[in-house]
């Protein structure tokens, strides 16, 4: 099977180097960034272009993992075929490819992506749909060899998933950036943290989350909240520590 | 030296259940919830009241571990000694001790706790402080019998430590239990949510979390977000959503 990447961002090329060691033969990638197009073939062995009318029709597997905005700017200029194209978004419905290919689908992995940081794709949820049960299988064939975790899931469901997944990771990491900032700030390290951060994460594979939730906001704790609010240098920073504790309380108040 | 226990919450629970494994002798537990005091002095094998009065005067070392509210209601109430009073609370100032006694302290463990939940106390970071020279040294000594990590902190910099920690733990575990929502309100299982919750915490071991931050907050990509939005089922979430987005954004732009 010869696999096209198309997109060199995080995800494909942490994606296609998985099934790169995996076995798999990646045969061309395509990024509108020359550049990063070709780092990426490198690693890979592969030929690169930065120009959607070359890509390579003699594709069996085309992986599309662009930016949600550039996904329809792209797909149009890609000759169509008799490839299995699928794409990597969360919250993209299969039925974007409708249009160009009578195969297509969807392998969706959950994880937060850095270009530089290798993961243990094992454990990784794979999420799959295609447009006929043949390629459902295919997918589930190519998803396998790198996950114990993969299943099928509707595109609304994903979507679903997509938007949990925001929370639990951008929105938790945006709490780690404030963090960070709040006690560089101050001349204090943010290693400081990574014990309770960790714990945090561990916490929540034991109980349900809300069981697990702790802090002055749970109780409404008025002077330890004002003093914090005082603290914080920005509005921004103060209208999260606002909102946030609001729901934290009431959430609370629910679980009793 | 005997230990006296000021409270018997989830912090009280975990530390002096640590430290009555690591060996040194706890003699009392006071709490205002007599059911509570007697459990957790069953554990450690100790006395327990539900009366500030009856507390004993033969401590060498008293630890209040209370809600920040209640701890100016207790402490007038406990009959002044020569012993060292403590608290483990992160934003009250050592000095609400000073108008009772002489020898006065803070020893803080950085972590979220469960009364249920047993932790590991050898990584977690204490911060330590105490009127007098030799009591910080007695509190070292205290605190290095459960964890490696033990340094000298002043109150106004505790307090820094403990805003950023509301952030790191308190934040982060609600953006959990609204992942959790979304996904119980969609017959979803919070469990998929696990392994990118793990990786997103182990990330900010190996890079700092403004360069480990991901998702279409990023580029504000308003397509996706305005998706996102119409899918949230309260106001509350939707204000969340609003605004630590824009601060993810925000955080981007200056990163770049």
């Amino acid at each position: 099977m010869n696999v096209v990447l198309i997109g060199a961002g995080n995800l494909a090329t942490r994606l296609s180097s998985a099934l790169h060691k995996a076995g798999v033969r990646i045969v061309q990638v395509y990024s509108r960034t020359s550049a990063h197009a070709a780092e990426l073939a490198t690693q890979l062995g592969c030929s690169y272009t930065d120009k959607p009318e070359e890509v390579t029709s003699a594709g069996d597997l085309y992986i599309y993992s662009l930016k949600d905005e550039a996904l329809p700017l792209v797909l149009p200029r890609i000759t169509p075929n008799r490839g299995l194209w699928v794409h990597t978004a969360g919250s993209m419905p299969m039925e974007i490819f409708k249009a160009f290919v009578p195969r297509y689908g969807v392998l969706y992995p959950l994880q937060t992506f850095s270009k530089e940081r290798t993961v243990d794709f094992s454990e990784i949820p794979f999420f799959i749909e295609a447009a006929t049960g043949e390629d459902t299988l295919l997918l589930e064939r190519i998803a396998g060899l790198l996950s114990g975790k993969v299943q099928k899931l509707s595109s609304e469901k994903r979507k679903i998933v997509h938007l949990a997944a925001v929370f639990a990771c951008n929105f938790t990491n945006h709490m780690y950036v404030l963090a960070d900032k709040i006690l560089k700030d101050n001349g204090l390290s943010f290693d400081l943290m990574l014990p309770l951060i960790g714990e945090t994460a561990a916490k929540v594979k034991d109980m349900p989350p809300l069981d697990a939730q702790t802090g002055p906001a749970v109780r409404y704790d008025k002077n330890v909240m004002q003093r914090h609010l005082a603290m914080l240098g920005s509005e921004e920073q103060q209208e999260i520590y606002e909102v946030v504790s609001k729901n934290i309380h009431k959430e609370a108040l629910r679980n009793e």
